[in-house]
């Protein structure tokens, strides 16, 4: 408190006073102490403790399934905002079940979090109202929360993403295209299927359109399948970044031209390399966990 | 409760007394009640939670950085385990600073967990003795916890995985190998060396050893002092799965031989393919999910 007083240059009292909630402060001198905390980067979190006296200082975060890269880069950003604010994160993965997402939501705010980032598994998320109503802060991430629901959102354009990788294809003189992806009740999912539909045009056959959870013997069933056809696909375009590395197993050396959404882990040491529309899960755990 | 009375064969009060912990059942009782909650799986969480009325049916979880897969698959082995068991998970990562890996436990407790499993940091936990003291599992995993402090601790045979990986690269001709790994500091990393280091008896050279954080630069500036030596190393040992990375990047192409601890993935579509000594971070997490 000492180093914010002097940064702000003020005394220490007033310093007190801020982090307190006492009256007394000009509105000018208190945000000027705001950005005097805010600059010296709660770099003790014991300090930061004390200047956030009356908080849990404890962040919750819901995401779908922390061994997903995606999901454990997006953590790791929001990890590293919540912490430069000297508070902790707590975080639960939903497995892509609306009630497990709901029950660690609701725990979250048992516990009285400061704020809440949901990446949400479920379509319906009025339960959140009361909370909302209670003032906590509350970030939706990479997709959006049911109807009825005003909350900050935080999303990439998935459709514009499937189309430059579609085009992309097109460029190259693939007309057959097929489009292995997550289950379309998937927000992110649906969106890519969308915006890959959109690019085809009237090359659109959805018999190259297979949807469902992303497992091996699923992904060589489908390309089996669609490599049996009289035109069979000469390219392929992974739904995301499970999709992708499981497609170039299932493919096994065959020869398909791959795009895929969402970079992945040695991507680049991949020979020959694997193309790929790359969204920024830091970014975008950053930006909720800022907005948060 | 009444799907467990009739598979127990007892009646819908004797269960009630076994969850609630009233006297009046028969040991044998109590355990076949038990046993008939663990096997019927507490599939509907609900059920779960009045089952264990009285508890917070959470579990918290200290991990070192939840973007290092090592670690996100364990946090998955451990959520999956924990859920069956009708609770939900907390967890949050340490970053390798004792003082963060105290302040999450600490958090932990306050909020009540029923159970802790912790990857330390730190090298003292005396901190935790009083909550021992009260009766919550403590369970440490991948690393031991400080001197003084009786818990179970799930590790894996890191002296004799590197021995493995080294009498690999001498089988196939290797005297000069280098070892590049994390800061020694770290026990994993520390148990690592002392494994290579007794593998290779009078061929260890020191001057084929880099032990720090891994970064790009870090590896690249290392490796290339070590290639400068008259007698230069022809294969590397990797000491975990983000340094085997790092050194493939740093490598370029180039032709050395390399093992890493610990598995990857992707290894299996790199070309050439990579050795790696795998421990089964899931398995770890499993372990030590069920003893707490």
């Amino acid at each position: 408190m000492k180093d914010v007083a002097s940064a702000a240059g003020v005394a220490l009292k007033t310093v007190s006073r801020v982090v307190n909630g006492e009256p007394g402060v000009h509105p000018a001198t208190a945000e000027r102490v705001r950005t005097a905390i805010d600059r010296l980067g709660y770099s003790r979190n014991e300090s930061a403790r004390v200047l956030r006296r009356g908080r849990t200082a404890t962040i919750g975060l819901v995401i779908e399934d922390v061994a997903d890269p995606f999901y454990s880069g997006l953590s790791r950003a929001v990890e590293e905002v919540v912490i430069d604010h000297g508070c902790l994160l707590l975080s639960g993965s939903s497995g892509e079940q609306p009630g497990r997402e709901r029950e660690l939501v609701e725990t979250f705010c048992a516990r009285r979090v400061d704020g809440l980032i949901v990446v949400p598994a479920g379509e319906d998320h009025t339960y959140l109202r009361s909370e909302l109503e209670a003032g906590t802060p509350v970030v939706f991430a990479d997709r959006p929360p049911g109807a009825g629901l005003d909350v900050d959102t935080v999303l990439a354009d998935n459709v514009s993403g499937a189309g430059q990788a579609v085009r992309h294809l097109l460029g190259h003189g693939h007309g057959r295209i097929a489009f292995l992806g997550d289950d379309p009740a998937i927000f992110t999912a649906a969106q890519r299927l969308q915006g890959y539909r959109a690019a085809l045009g009237g090359l659109y056959d959805e018999r190259l359109v297979a949807m469902r959870p992303p497992s091996l013997e699923a992904v060589r069933a489908d390309l089996a399948r669609m490599l049996t056809l009289d035109d069979p696909p000469t390219a392929v375009f992974a739904g995301n970044g499970r999709y992708t590395v499981t497609v170039l197993r299932a493919l096994a050396g065959r020869r398909l031209a791959l795009v895929g959404f969402d970079d992945f882990e040695l991507a680049d040491l991949l020979q020959p390399g694997v193309t790929v529309v790359a969204q920024d899960p830091s970014w975008m755990g950053r930006v909720a966990a800022r907005r948060g």
